[in-house]
């Protein structure tokens, strides 16, 4: 159950968060007999978009119930976006030697994360019923990150810790408001839920 | 048994492999607390310098034991690499306009890590009776990414998702000459190990 030559290509970016929940990017057709092989109940996908034909196939075939938290991958106000984009470009080409790219790619530290949607993801996968569990959007960084590192303060990381690994995967990527948004995240909420996981307290 | 807040802090770069597995820098005494709640059976030491006093009364009070694999963190030939250095150092003088700090931080691309180290460390780490168990070296870049990479090869993960995952953790240190021994690891003797882990074949 593997590809040609018997390897298993794991998703970009998948990675063990704790007993019985992964982590990962959008999973491709040629991550199935990988995913097959982690004996998954559940998923929670963090796009909003409609799961793709084969997505919802291998979820179906394989009894594997889909979580669907819809959260845009770029929430900030677009019209204010590009009228900063604009503004930037107007400020490039008056000063002369300079060269920019016409789509500047613009840092997006304004992305809202939804804290109800996160606190209802969080929920799912704290249920051992939905053990092994697969967290995913689209890259595996900022929406994952984020649900990740309220996961972790629930854990009672401290926040340095947090961020060290949302960084991992965010890299160069990595964006302020997520790290504020983890940061001001209340995990109190969570205090009586059931715990026994790897990391936790006992 | 945290920090004076009650947080946890996890060493440096730690990330769970895979059930009963987990990586990491050096840990600290700060991390200690953190480890305990680990319930860790064994830790693999990948330095070759002796345990420091707090780590060493940290793992007998807990009943852990520790297997030490020394491998050198920077094996280059430093006669090699100094002539080399001295060889760049006096190019970069000798043109002008250029500022070269004296002390010039060599890329690392022939360091090697002594396979038979790693297959003896693997077999440990493959023993389940050895679980939970902590693989670290001093950042958990290096040692420890080819420790987790050899292992992955026992899953076999295509080199691709390998190497994404050694460089997540190594970043701008990722060794070329790491990635080659991973590469030429031949992982076939391993075959006929229990291997009941969560992403192997069932």
């Amino acid at each position: 159950p593997t590809d040609d030559d018997g390897f298993y290509i794991p998703p970009l970016n998948f990675a063990m968060v704790d007993n019985g929940i992964f982590r990962s990017g959008f999973p491709d057709t040629a991550n199935f007999p990988f995913l097959q092989s982690l004996g998954l109940r559940s998923i929670i996908c963090l796009c909003p978009e409609p799961y793709p034909e084969a997505n919802a196939e291998f979820v179906k075939s394989n009894g594997i119930q889909l979580f669907q938290f819809g959260i845009e991958g770029c929430k900030e106000d677009r019209s204010l976006s590009k009228s900063i984009s604009k503004r930037i470009r107007s400020i490039c080409h008056s000063s002369r030697n300079t060269t920019v790219h016409p789509n500047i790619e613009l840092e997006e530290p304004f992305v809202n994360i939804p804290e109800d949607t996160i606190r209802e993801a969080l929920k799912v996968v704290l249920d051992e019923k939905n053990h092994p569990l697969l967290i995913h959007c689209n890259r595996g960084k900022h929406r994952t990150g984020c649900l990740v590192g309220c996961f972790r303060k629930l854990q009672r990381w401290c926040l340095s810790s947090v961020f060290d690994e949302y960084q991992r995967f965010a890299a160069a990527k990595s964006r302020v408001s997520d790290q504020r948004f983890m940061e001001l995240f209340d995990a109190s909420s969570f205090k009586h839920l059931p715990m026994s996981f790897s990391c936790s307290m006992r």
